[in-house]
């Protein structure tokens, strides 16, 4: 067992190494993420509290250890320590240096930069690939997608505060404050924090409401085209290009030799 | 007429004999849902109080006859009775034996299990096949996309409280409080019960929001691309193959021997 | 200009003929659904009041008018009498022989019948068709659909009644306000008139809100599946169809025989 | 450098020179649209309101110059100034003579008319053209959608005036009210000012929501179909057509004419 293979196991990557540790390491960072939501909670009776407490040192302690291991064990440290996940887990050790400082309270949250690390272990899952890949593929799209949505939401909000302001001054205030509106309302949310009670406001909201059902369509619309380009065209073509090139193999003659493969 | 055939009318499977038994028995699980519910009204008559006691009694006295008669014509009893279907049976008559106890009350809900009966008339359903067929292959992309949602949320929630606790300590109490809302708003739900009121809570809120706007259109893209999979893809190959076949079938000369079938 | 010709300038189905008679028609009909809806308007002028009165009969004698003409002009009168259509226009123009008596005002909303005819107008648009030929195709799966949200919201009533009717007796007083709970939240509007306040109760909604955004991803999967079915994949068969036929075409001679086409 | 030089470098649709005078020039736009939103903000320092206005008359400044520069550059003065872009560049400075005038509150609002100028950026977007071209060929789809929700929301409104109007006679007090309602639920915005309450109205509301499931997922699949077509169909022809025709072209001999390309 050499070096890489440590690091391979903590991360679950091995081959044939058991996944245990990595799952008990995931497990670790998952119990921690609920330990900072449980002890925000008030009232919590101090034995909890102190419970907590314990456990968060106990989880940077582990986490410190960690960060020490993986730069002892790397081939090239500096390279580690300077690349995204050594920063990564620097920083997500580092709340332990301060637990006695009166910046405690705020610094412990850097622990959450280990969520970061659970996606490490998506890098090897099939569907995680093929999701990323379509989603990379219309980045383009869902940038002009998020461009246009932004427009009609500015549009919206001014609009609305045209119509509004003067029937409900409290609550469409100003365009910044009819931009919030228009966020929610746009995204289907609704608190009910702020509607328009005019006709003219409620017959413009209904307008941007039904543009924004076609506009809300756009993503779906774009993903699914991508993952179906990533995924049905080429089994697809390398089925029918396989059905083809057996047919016309037995009709014409063999063809010896395999054909380039197009990218 | 065997034993077999008895319980193929009762599920609506016999290829022959009239399907008015399974409909009935399907009725009876829906009417009996629809009692459990309205027994929960509060303020009944008496009368329609007793009447839907008697009838609960009733269903329960065909769901223990019905569990006997499996039973008895089961071919391996011991394993039906520690079968799936089996146990479902069981406990869903059960409650007929506590209805004079004090735990009636609690136990008469084992009822509802029986409405996981219904899920077996649509096992014969071709519809129902598709669209199993295609969640069952999306299982790996949804348990993706879930843990991403879950991950988005934890974020959220995070976040808001952050911006959010000090000016709303009522609302926004607590991180596990902070989740409930951001469930609530990532799944465009938006109860209203709590929402952002500063500004950097609300602008937060925008990017999350925007960002679901692409995240929740993921599981629609994954499933369409399955369904499209499943049921494009077979009968688009299928007939371009046999275009294809029968083309050169024509010009080239008769092909006698059918290729092997691609699995 | 026959009997015929007469209809289809009113339906606007003509091949020749001007289409305003058929768009005033239609005008007409849309025109009345706005009177309906203005004239519940409370705190109306008199003046105003009595103008849309008058319209209301006006359109009502249009109608009576329209159904005696299309009446006379049938070929087969009894037939039209008793087709889908004649009934339509028949009860839609009913409303004018009870003007002066007390149940008017329940009776003049049969008028709105008269929407139905403009669903006429779309039977020859071409669009119409494809959308209503893709939703004719997926009856079984949309079916199926409906069977497991109808399923789910019941799980969803009564497992919020049972860990929220403690807490909030007044608000999930049973299980049909449950289930009404259940609806709102499935389908992600959030009024905000019930929402869970327990632990339990908001674990349990965050739970079926995630199912749920799955569940309604359905329908627009099976929707754009059969979309795509009934338009990508001729066009596409067609196409390749014809590319190869023209390949071939050139290079192994003619092919004097149209084949077969598919149906 | 010629004449059409200087405007392709504001517009950035030079094919070489430094795309910076562009980006400065949207850059404008969006600080304009930002200091709009922010002016109306109450109880900023005067301080801040008086560089607003600073920058407000800079930006129309800088508008009115960019007109008198095109109308100078363009090659037919006329038809620039007739042009959609050239009454919009006009109208977005007009703003500008109107500073010391009583009407300036209302005016400034024209200069958001240049917002429409940055849609111009995206006309070069690769990914802008392929959803524009997608949505171009749905419109016929898009507008019997949007018929069919109106009528829906027509019918939803109707109804639940019907139902609900005794028993919420403030907040369902007309049928354009309760449209109003409709909208609201039919998109699930929900905002929560209105909602039924009796059982009638919430079984009514039940059915309309579940058939508004299906009907809005119609736009996404519409959308979807018509980028698959736009962009899958294309890509696998070609590819298809290329490898049949690259295998043909080793069995059977060079083809040396192209064949003539499908429109």
């Amino acid at each position: 067992m050499n070096r890489t293979d440590i690091i391979d196991i903590i991360d679950g990557t091995h081959p044939t190494a058991p996944r245990w540790p990595a799952y008990a390491h995931q497990g670790l960072i998952m119990l921690s993420a609920v330990a900072i939501a449980v002890e925000t909670e008030p009232g919590l009776p101090p034995l909890v509290r102190h419970a907590l407490f314990a456990f968060e040192i106990f989880v940077l302690g582990i986490f410190a250890a960690e960060y020490l291991l993986r730069l002892w064990l790397a081939k090239n440290r500096w390279r580690y320590a300077t690349s995204f996940w050594g920063i990564v887990d620097l920083v997500s050790a580092l709340p332990l240096f301060f637990v006695l400082s009166s910046s405690w309270a705020a610094l412990r949250t850097l622990r959450l930069l280990r969520l970061v690390r659970m996606l490490k272990l998506l890098h090897t899952n099939r569907a995680m690939l093929r999701l990323q890949k379509a989603l990379e593929q219309t980045r383009g799209e869902l940038a002009v997608f998020a461009f246009l949505a932004a427009i009609i939401v500015y549009i919206a909000g001014v609009g609305i505060y045209t119509f509004e302001h003067e029937a409900q001054p409290e609550v469409f205030s100003s365009i910044p404050d009819s931009l919030w509106w228009a966020v929610v309302s746009f995204t289907t949310v609704g608190y009910g924090d702020s509607y328009p009670i005019t006709w003219e406001g409620r017959i413009f909201t209904a307008a941007i409401l039904f543009v924004g059902l076609g506009v809300i369509a756009v993503p779906t619309a774009i993903i699914t085209t991508a993952l179906i380009n990533a995924d049905l065209r080429e089994d697809l073509e390398d089925e029918i290009e396989g059905d083809i090139r057996r047919e016309l193999k037995k009709d014409l003659g063999p063809l010896t030799r395999k054909p380039k493969r197009r990218k």
